[in-house]
């Protein structure tokens, strides 16, 4: 599966790419690039995926310019791949059939905050850091975390989640509206500001997760939340991987309002221990954080204090001051650091599975069980309240026997997800290194999907080559 | 706008019609009905849409036999009109170019209930109260309730919500995945029993909304919800509407975690205590109810408390026994039969804006003034927590004169929601009643849309008539 990534030159013309090009040249003058080292920033920088890089980089101040420029590439029948912070794990910023890179990251303005309806309205450019520190004096702020400072376009794309999901939904659940240019460069706005509407086809919906495979986002309507009265962190150890699992679906199942529960498995943990010079003990641990009032924060934890008890968790470490809460999440945020130093030279490679929680125990044992057996430094890390958890698999690329393992091992990961009536990806998106198991989870459903690809951009233009693999475009024509 | 119900018959071709209703008779027998009244009550009975009965009314047991019927309607060119319990608002049930009704109140099977993933997957035909019967024993429940008893497929087909969205979200929210009959009678399962998936588009989303004008649900996969350990209802009297609107706007901006926050005007409650015999004071009144721990409950109306003395609501009314709180929703889901008990022997016309809360006093206030105005009998009850409101007019629809001004009336009112940013339905949908208000609402948007229903049922035999305009439709021809 993971050689899927061949490029199929049929889409690119040399001389519509060169045409379109240089009309864009004409007009932008220096907001278009075709310097090679831009050009290689703009592709795949973050995975495995072989960098293909976009034949220039447009960098618009505005969505008239975003629409301006699809109408020359659509013109030319030229590949447009819209671009973020580029902090995406699946390829999905790569140009494998050439075209033009339009990086957003220029449009970061904050058009508006709405403190009452705890909504504001941002260019798609917008960082989530830069939009936290831009709400705070307001004491609202925007949930959700994926890591990565990505932008909130990119976010929405590929339908982006993160620690605090379990309590403050996904990208899906909290935005509200977008401003879309077409591949036809025409503009949309859809959705609105209040907070639910029947009027017709949720194109929001549509956009989110579409992977900039439909259209270039370019403006957003988020929702904002209020900064809890009092929050508190805490870790908490346990025997072994199906305890901590039993003890999230008690969690969840009590309906316990948990801002975050991250697990950590002891591999994982070893490395956070010997990057961010922590002295957790090395079992699979949760991370969690609790939202609330005063009095709500302490009833929560108390609760969750007899539910680890019930599955043999640890006494809590418990981290209420901000700074010790911080450097907590520093540590979990830099697990990718972490992973990097269990093995010096390798590369990260992401996976991504989503399972209902009542299979999350099984899934991870198994998964750890195969880890082991095929000889893999690969950790565990995941945002379990969800069932949604990473295996970081640390590769190294030149040992072509060992990549054939670690491709047959994603294989079996992401089909036991499915079996299990999960997903292979949770928030990463399909891009172009999950193609194949698209058609395995979906099936005909992805020929809807298609359909409606077709319908919205009849000369697939837009991100080619991504959500939709070259074998099953070939099947249907 | 009232009268844009007019039946185009370019689709109603007699033989074909009267071909598919043969051949299903001959495969289905009994299930296939063409009893005139069985075929006027498969058409809107529930407002002052004119009843266009479809040809013949099918009742299917199973998803196998929705797509058999469905392959023999599309093989005649014969319009499908999807039915779950008859009680959309919007004309969405009626058949304007005749066809086939499938009546999916049969399929009514509960087919699996994921207790520890709080998860359940129904028959189409199963409604809101048979659910949360069959899953009392668990301690979960299905929480949206829009009122009526209608079935789940039907619900999320209007993206339906009601008085606990505030809290527990929308049709949009709940639903992990469905089983959809699309319009060449082709079987597709979108989604999962994961709790979020970044896998290709959200097809489920797409659905869920459509009002079955891009295939015929047939199963659903939906979110389940603990019930709570606690739960407390009050009301609260507020001196005007601006007052009450902005005591809510403080709930929500606080993040009181409130499960159901109505607001009924002064001539509602008259209403109410008239039909369920209850002594509210005749002002605006907050209907509420709180959820959670037991120090939770009490934590959340001692806050509630303290922002309603800030608008100066009255000191509460309130309903901690079981049989008490179901004696105040019950008089707030019986407005509709008080409203007609407010004005015997008239018509109930529904209205269905939300708008940002932000807005909520400012529309509500312009709102009643135009009632006064225009003279009309038009309570207001609204799921005030979201911005969405409804303002019944009691209709003499005799009165030719009396429906134009209401005509009008709600021209202004859907009007005012759009132009402040909100919708001109939150929970209804637009069926024949909106499709006007649709363009205004979503613009060149719609055209994206139609793309959408044109690439699914090339054929427009899903539902037509029903969210597209025949004046847009001509538009684009």
């Amino acid at each position: 599966m993971i050689s899927d990534t061949e490029v199929d030159t049929s889409l690119v013309d040399g001389t519509g790419i060169a045409e379109a090009v240089e009309k864009l040249r004409n007009r932008f003058g220096q907001a278009v690039s075709v310097n090679e080292t831009i050009r290689k920033q703009h592709a795949n920088i973050t995975t495995w995926h072989p960098v293909q890089s976009p034949n220039a980089v447009f960098f618009p101040r505005s969505t008239d310019e975003v629409s301006e420029a699809v109408r020359i590439c659509a013109e030319h029948n030229v590949p447009i791949i819209p671009f973020g912070a580029g902090t995406s794990l699946e390829g999905n910023v790569n140009a494998p059939f050439g075209g033009v890179s339009i990086d957003l990251s220029g449009m970061s303005e904050i058009l508006a905050v709405n403190e009452e309806d705890m909504d504001c309205v941002v260019q798609a450019g917008v960082t989530r850091k830069q939009l936290n520190e831009y709400v705070k004096a307001t004491g609202l702020f925007f949930p959700i975390d994926p890591g990565a400072n990505a932008t909130l376009g990119g976010m929405a794309s590929t339908r982006a989640s993160g620690t605090n999901a379990v309590r403050y939904g996904t990208m899906r659940e909290n935005v509200l509206g977008l401003t879309v240019v077409m591949a036809d460069g025409s503009i949309r706005k859809t959705g609105g500001r209040a907070r639910k509407s029947a009027a017709g086809y949720d194109m929001t919906r549509l956009f989110v997760g579409a992977e900039g495979t439909l259209g270039v986002i370019t403006e957003l309507t988020v929702r904002l939340h209020g900064v809890p009265q009092a929050i508190s962190s805490a870790t908490c150890s346990f025997p072994d991987l199906l305890s901590a699992c039993n003890a999230v679906i008690s969690t969840i199942r009590f309906g316990l309002p948990i801002a975050r529960i991250e697990l950590l498995d002891e591999i994982q943990i070893r490395a956070c221990n010997l990057h961010s010079k922590m002295s957790i003990p090395e079992q699979p641990t949760l991370f969690l954080e609790f939202h609330g009032t005063d009095a709500g924060v302490v009833e929560q934890v108390e609760l969750f204090e007899e539910i680890a008890r019930e599955w043999s968790g640890s006494d809590f470490g418990r981290a209420l001051r901000p700074e010790d809460r911080s450097r907590l999440w520093q540590a979990r945020h830099d697990v990718y650091w972490a992973c990097l130093a269990l093995r010096p030279g390798s590369k990260f490679i992401a996976t991504d599975v989503c399972v209902p929680i009542s299979r999350l125990g099984d899934c991870m044992v198994q998964t750890q069980k195969d880890i082991l057996e095929t000889g893999l430094v690969a950790p565990i890390v995941g945002h379990v309240g969800d069932g949604n958890f990473h295996v970081s698999v640390m590769a190294d690329i030149n040992d072509a026997g060992e990549m054939q393992r670690i491709d047959d091992f994603i294989g079996r990961l992401n089909l036991r997800a499915i079996e299990m009536e999960g997903t292979c990806t949770g928030e990463h998106g399909i891009g172009q290194g999950k193609r194949g198991f698209l058609l395995r989870e979906h099936g005909d459903n992805v020929e809807s999907m298609w359909a409606v690809k077709r319908a919205l951009d009849p000369g697939n233009i837009m991100n080619p080559g991504k959500i939709f693999a070259t074998t099953f475009l070939e099947r249907l024509r």
